[in-house]
């Protein structure tokens, strides 16, 4: 076999598991948004049978003698090929150490986690969830066994949605954050808070969908590649560049809760929808990591969808669609109780200055379930002290506390951290597109075309061609710094709370 | 290997099997309902991939061999195993005579043909869907080559769908009920016919839908097992016996429309709801046929739900939704309207007794395109000319004449007969099932459920363990009689219309 026959042999393994990926995906938007509730063994075992053909797909002698050769050719190889080396490699060495069976049955599990924590969240009953999450937790860590570490076990995971994110610099990057942000929290309560009764009021449900339409729009979705669904957590998902899909949850009481989950998932969307069309059906399009996807949908629901300019845009139709409620409330007060900073309980809800300490509640929550610190009957009451600590807040229903996320009952432990990073690099970039386009005469036009055009070429077209340092190099010309996501947060906050 | 270890590979086979056409059916539905248009391309080739892993699954000698042994040892097997023998050996014999390559772009062919359908049919321009529909005739005509027949070619395709039908078979039966209903209709058409002015006032489509719930519910539709969505074409699918869902279309200017496709599709998804669970996901977990299948729809569509004491019981909420439209209408005007005959253009609007000569139209061009009597693009023309011929009714649009049905942008030749059928199985269920409970008086109390117990002891249960002349003859003591169908329409439309 010589390089070209290899490179046609990748080329058949990435169609097959991206058609792999492909069905999983849409089993995954399925179950959340439309499957009935008592399929659900018909469909952990579908799902099961389906990831061990995932399984045998990849981890046999044929793939690995390929991508063994391919990587010892790597000169040869063009980038978008060598990508694709680099990512099922990185699949074939997490996944061959993993015994297939306990794979599949992993996989089928969390399905059946995954309906348990639904029906736990409605029922405010951590322990319908409990046994769940255990044998959840049970099999990472065996995993993770499996798969073998570097200093802290929960490094493999930090990893798996950040590449090379380690403890150390987690811990690094969180411990600096608390030292700016917990004294900037303490200074904004000093204040008086924003003038909020108007969100009291009820705003009708089928105006919210409209105005969650018309944002979608406005931010450039393509509408008719992707479609937006209601699920009881807020989500994107992306089968193909032309079909990406977002979800959000409607609450008659709570008008800025659609708002903002719908432009953060637009901004999810966005970068899917405009990856480059050459990859096709292939491990490259998609996003390349938790991290800078969560930039792009934090820059657009917080730089961009908390700013006034962009309200000064949009807000008219949004008090045209609720003249009783918002009639009275001007731009600025709107855009002020938009960016209220306020400790609470919900991290999906929570303002992007105490944002940072929701995430880390979790992340060090991980931390001690990766280091055996902790049993899973003690998660609640470990949640609701760190909350009281950090927050200052004390959830009085599990429901409100540490059933609030979907991410466990799915096995996404490293996930969270993402979020935070996410919010970091998104105020770098948009320091850097300052530089380029005015940033704000666009939002206050409502002509978002070159905002997007700008995160396209930089980041979004790449896919998972590119790993995170190379697209905030590439996208910034320097290497990942959190001090642009201080001095934002400093000066926006600082502006309106007139510190 | 001895019995036990090959039916332990044949139950692998089967859930392997089974769980990639979960995929593939789930794939179907989201494509009918959800799925983005400019996704085609992306999908086809996931759909593609996935039909040649479903071939390679299937076709191979491991499984040759094992369904061979089986086949020999038939005497040691239970009635479960030796279903699933009969079944996936049909399956290898049909598929294996296929090359790999042409099956797995016949299945990517079909997902683009049924988009070219779609919009051939909103622009009401028959070019855009002929070149499709002539590669999928070219390679349905290949296909039948490769895989033999006996007499006409066409027999390969009805077999399809109905296990031993032929042509022969086939036009002895449509000519019979030729001779029948032609007479028939034209004694009803020489009555008055019913007042119907109504049914042109405008419906709301909200009320339309929360009626359809309505109608779901009281035939006994497992709520929790399934949903009902819209499409273009109203279909059901089932991807396990607990998540089972129905489409409907809702016109503004039709009540009826949605009313007896509720009822039609609802029929289908009873029978896959209340298939044994000891099957669990397996090929038994599906209805025998498409002829069995139409009997239940049909049933409940029109003998059931087009019958007085049905109305008597149900007519009064919908007058309550429609007062307007409705509060001066009894329920025998309104029952009576629902049974009107009268030649049309469109075939799921039909009334039930020109509904077989739509059926004939079909029937009679397919077995013309089998035999090479015809071309595509003058496939068009011969539709109207026969309307005209058997309805006395010409299409002055293609929407509303060749691009009214999918079923060929599927592929689905052979299928059409089997609606003729099913409503003649129909009439033979319900002649049984009046000798064992008063049917009327449980349409006219609403309570359905001994209904449904009957039909589910008797045909439901099974699935595709039997095939449909042991259903037929197990439920009601003897062979297929068409006699009982044109004694049910004889007997209904002399009452209702006084012949």
């Amino acid at each position: 076999m010589n390089t070209q026959q290899y490179m046609e042999q990748l080329e058949t393994l990435d169609i097959r598991m991206s058609s792999l990926t492909y069905t999983s995906a849409l089993m995954g938007w399925d179950s959340m948004t439309l499957a009935s509730k008592k399929g659900v063994d018909a469909r952990s075992s579908v799902i099961g049978n389906m990831s061990e053909l995932f399984f045998t797909s990849l981890i046999n002698d044929e793939v690995k003698e390929m991508l063994d050769y391919l990587t010892e050719h790597k000169s040869e190889l063009d980038e978008t090929i060598a990508a694709k080396v680099r990512l099922y490699l990185k699949d074939y060495n997490e996944i061959m150490k993993i015994p297939k069976d306990e794979y599949a049955a992993y996989q089928a599990l969390i399905s059946k986690s995954n309906l348990a924590w639904e029906e736990a969240r409605e029922k405010n009953d951590f322990s319908i969830f409990a046994p769940y999450l255990d044998q959840v937790l049970k099999a990472k860590k065996k995993f993770v066994k499996y798969r073998g570490y570097e200093g802290h076990p929960y490094n493999t995971l930090l990893d798996d949605y950040e590449d090379g994110l380690t403890v150390e610099a987690a811990d690094e990057f969180f411990s600096n954050l608390k030292a700016k942000i917990v004294p900037l929290v303490k200074r904004i309560q000093a204040k008086e808070a924003p003038k909020n009764a108007f969100l009291d009021l009820t705003y009708d449900i089928s105006k919210q969908k409209e105005y969650s339409k018309y944002m979608m729009e406005v931010l450039n979705f393509r509408m008719d590649c992707g479609c937006l669904a209601e699920s009881a957590h807020p989500f994107t998902m992306n089968l193909s560049r032309e079909d990406v899909r977002i979800t959000t949850k409607f609450y008659e009481k709570d008008l800025l809760s659609s708002i903002s989950s719908t432009i953060h998932e637009t901004g999810h969307a966005l970068y899917e929808q405009n990856i480059s069309p050459d990859f096709g059906v292939s491990i490259l399009t998609s996003g390349t990591s938790m991290g800078i996807h969560e930039s792009q949908s934090r820059l657009y629901e917080n730089n961009f969808g908390r700013s006034l300019p962009f309200w000064h845009k949009h807000y008219g139709r949004l008090q045209d669609l609720y003249p009783e409620q918002l009639g009275n409330i001007s731009v600025e007060d709107f855009q002020k109780s938009l960016n209220t900073v306020k400790p609470s309980l919900i991290r999906i809800d929570a303002d992007e200055v105490t944002y940072p300490l929701h995430v880390m509640v979790r992340y060090e929550m991980e931390k001690m379930i990766m280091s055996d610190d902790v049993n899973v009957d003690e998660l609640p009451r470990l949640w609701n002290d760190k909350y009281e600590e950090y927050l200052g807040v004390r959830p009085e229903t599990d429901s409100d506390g540490i059933l609030q996320d979907v991410h466990w009952s799915e096995g996404l432990f490293g996930y969270f951290p993402s979020y935070a990073l996410g919010s970091a690099y998104a105020s770098q970039f948009e320091f850097y597109m300052r530089k380029d386009i005015d940033v704000d005469a666009l939002l206050a036009s409502g002509d978002m075309a070159p905002i997007l055009k700008w995160l396209s070429e930089k980041i979004h077209v790449y896919g998972s061609s590119k790993i995170p340092s190379e697209i905030i190099e590439g996208a910034t010309g320097e290497k990942f710094n959190p001090k642009y996501f201080v001095d934002y947060l400093e000066t926006k906050y600082s502006a309106i709370y007139d510190l």
